[in-house]
């Protein structure tokens, strides 16, 4: 049962805002009570709705709901946001169908009104955390949904890297880098290098190395309680990138210690009841239909 | 605790069987009790041993220990033999390093010794097992510790057919075939086919196409657990076959229906205590050593 | 300038003979003189056109112009038949699009009359072909238009073999067959082995293995006028065959010698003037468009 | 005949060096002229071999045969210098045998005398230049043995550019970037990037993106006569980068054109007399020997 909604979206566009203003008017009839994220209302006039519009904080602590209106990177970056918290997050597409924001504009107010209805399913997916440290200093933490990527970055040359796995030592490569990705992050980044699609159930990760040297190098598949940590030589000087979601981005080097591993909470992920991956995955990778 | 071990060898050529004499007489030495199993002493004169030789029923109902002398493909069918029974198997490889065979001639009596005296660990590996029925008429049941095939056989044309999972459609495609492996059988066949490698200890199985027509087709990982159903289409004919670890074949037809799911029991597979997968992969697959 | 017209189409479904009376009755009001290709007419009742209905060998000494109706399978029939004589192809597709047949069958009879017009471009392509042998007897040879496969058939296990080019050793694999494809054959069953796509106007094949048991094992592309020799070994046994554009097998074992070399003639394929290869490749494989 | 012989090498290591003072001894027994160049001698006392040392202008106006010493990269930077002028150039390795260094230190002066004495094979291979401009404004030319790479840089993002063919519209693409390779660049980054070998003497290119969003996108060999032209879009801000060799970076972004084509020169690669390139090919990817 949802009482108190926040509504999240795309700022930049008006596609997103115009989406939010229906939304805000099946509320106010409804007399639903909803906020408005704050950075959502950057560049619109948001004051004439006369709702709550609060900021990130505030907005998490008074919420048991959070839809988001844009495209799978807002919804990427908001998740980040709500993974500490234990709200729910359903997402409502601009028009093309994303992985993660599976609500259709069309049919937008009535699957809500489904879901408020306590008609909904309910899936949990796993979330990563990248913590880089130097020595025993903690450098930079950050959450991530779809992938934690090492890169060479503004480098022509390959990095060179050690990977262990719970301290246990796994390989070491040269290549353009490696994605860690879960299985929500399968079908984004992942899949572009090569990577395997995992069920969304899964309590697993996928490694991915990105234009490895060694043609042996292949996408390796392991339980997501493992702690990946992974020591940068010589090569990785200045350049090298780590990159969260495709969004957030820490520099690192040799002397650093990077470590990835599941976050301890899950992120809930709301359907409506007819959600149907295998139907998204067909649609969004124009898989064969019934013969 | 092993009291009663069962021999188990590659019956074609010697290289087995100079190592099966060897192991027969340290067990001779140290009074313990072994036996030895019918097909694998074909080619030689094993009675000179006085070692109680029997047939694989016999046998499997003696025996609290399995041990493999061969490569991968004598283990993967003596390990289909007692995947019904509790037995747990270890291999000894003829030389080069195998993933399931991973105990070197060279120290084969002295890390056995160690087995037998309670220094070992045990891994489970999952098994699968494949039923095709004709209507409601089961026509083969088979397990499998790599992976279940389908292919087209001696057809130069693809074949095409549905899969569902849990009585969910997932996919229609036209291939040549489709792997369906566990996470055993991912060094094996599916590798070669452009399958991730997947933690011995996942409870998962990956689907992987062989030369798909769809670009987008790719890998899936999912649960073990799933139930994999396939709906063959006019264009299996003839032709079309169903493989077991490369090594069972059933011929099948669009009259047929084919189920692949988890075998209920797991294998149990003996290490020595100082093994390790990561190694063993970095070694069979020229991966990069400590820098 | 086209003058005898011979016409062939898919002789089974009713779509292609819907096409080919349309054509007929084009023709006849043009008084263009046009035979029949007897194979096509097999299920249709084509003597009611007033048209001759010859035999291939017949049909080929008479006509100066191929037109193929139907899909790229048929073209690659007639392509195969017509390849010893000097006979220009052009293909109308039923439908969809093909690679080979890219005359829709709404612009038909206008985009032939052009062509007989004198408005149209020529693309000569390469075809390959294959002598299998046992000492020095040659026992089939074969032309193909796409791709001459070496595959293991029927068998379970993998094939080994040693290739030569220009008797030159290049190396031995083991694997489930290999492709020697054209650049024709490039968007056929060598992509969805992983082959690379070839510009049509070059001399040059490409050798793609099909699950290669080595992973360094990749793609190779080299000068059609080499001429490659495959020896299989004692693995190739009653099962492996040799296929010709998927439509004409050989069986082949390691008593055999296998020569392919690309075919003397080149086939000349006829386009509308608009025709454009790249549009046809960004329309079948969904590429991206102009931003 | 080779009379006056430049010497180049890695200058960064003292391996390099011994092979120098080892071939400057062996020249001066022979009264070979021969002469070294300034950048390689940048650490080490070279005044006192009695060689005359130049910088490369004066350098490359006096030799007719260029001898590198040092691992492949070291070669490729030597190739792009003496492009323009018609020296033919040869490779020892540093101990690893590379694809372009293939005279190993062992046989070093053996083979050169022999190759003195005209006992060799010179290839001739293809090589790249790209021009980037503003408008009318050539920004940077440089030529590449390898490969011109565009990449994203920095960016974690995508970026998004059209390709045209001969100024036809060939593709739109959304990527990390793409690789256009020579033949020779093809057993480099290209090949960690999934493209195919392609054989040395071949007048083509392959076009390898670099983690493509669309899954149909494949690497595409085509004519080295092709003029490709690239036309970045907004994505391309900033962080954007043109890679040659990976070893001379520019910057570009949505107002520049970038323009690729096959250097008027080619490059002559001086061989022993018994170099056989499959040989290389099968040693560096451990590819199958004869059976």
């Amino acid at each position: 049962m949802f009482n108190k909604i926040g509504i999240f979206g795309k700022y930049t566009g008006t596609q997103s805002w115009e989406l939010i203003e229906r939304l805000l008017s099946h509320f106010s009839n409804k007399k639903q009570v909803a906020y408005l994220d704050k950075i959502t209302c950057k560049n619109f006039p948001a004051d004439k709705f006369g709702v709550d519009i609060l900021g990130r904080d505030d907005l998490l602590s008074s919420i048991d709901l959070a839809i988001v209106v844009g495209g799978d990177g807002t919804f990427l970056d908001v998740a980040r946001n709500i993974a500490n918290h234990d709200i729910p997050i359903l997402g409502v597409n601009l028009g093309r169908l994303g992985f993660l924001t599976d609500i259709s504009p069309e049919l937008m107010c009535e699957m809500i009104d489904d879901i408020l209805n306590d008609s909904y399913s309910t899936e949990k997916r796993n979330l990563l955390e990248v913590c880089i440290s130097s020595g025993k200093k903690k450098l930079h933490e950050q959450v991530a949904l779809n992938d934690i990527v090492l890169h060479k970055g503004d480098s022509p040359r390959m990095i060179e890297f050690e990977t262990f796995i719970n301290n246990k030592f796994f390989n070491s490569q040269r290549s353009d880098g490696m994605i860690i990705s879960t299985p929500t992050g399968s079908t984004a980044y992942a899949l572009s290098a090569g990577g395997p699609i995992l069920d969304p159930d899964l309590n697993v990760v996928v490694l991915v190395s990105i234009n490895p040297h060694t043609m042996s190098n292949r996408p390796v598949v392991m339980s997501a309680d493992n702690v990946i940590q992974i020591k940068p030589n010589d090569s990785c000087i200045g350049t090298a990138r780590i990159t969260c979601d495709g969004q957030i981005i820490f520099p690192f080097d040799s002397k650093n210690q990077v470590i990835i591993r599941r976050f301890p909470k899950l992120l809930k992920v709301i359907h409506p009841k007819k959600h149907n991956h295998y139907r998204l995955l067909r649609e969004k990778l124009s898989w064969g239909k019934k013969l």
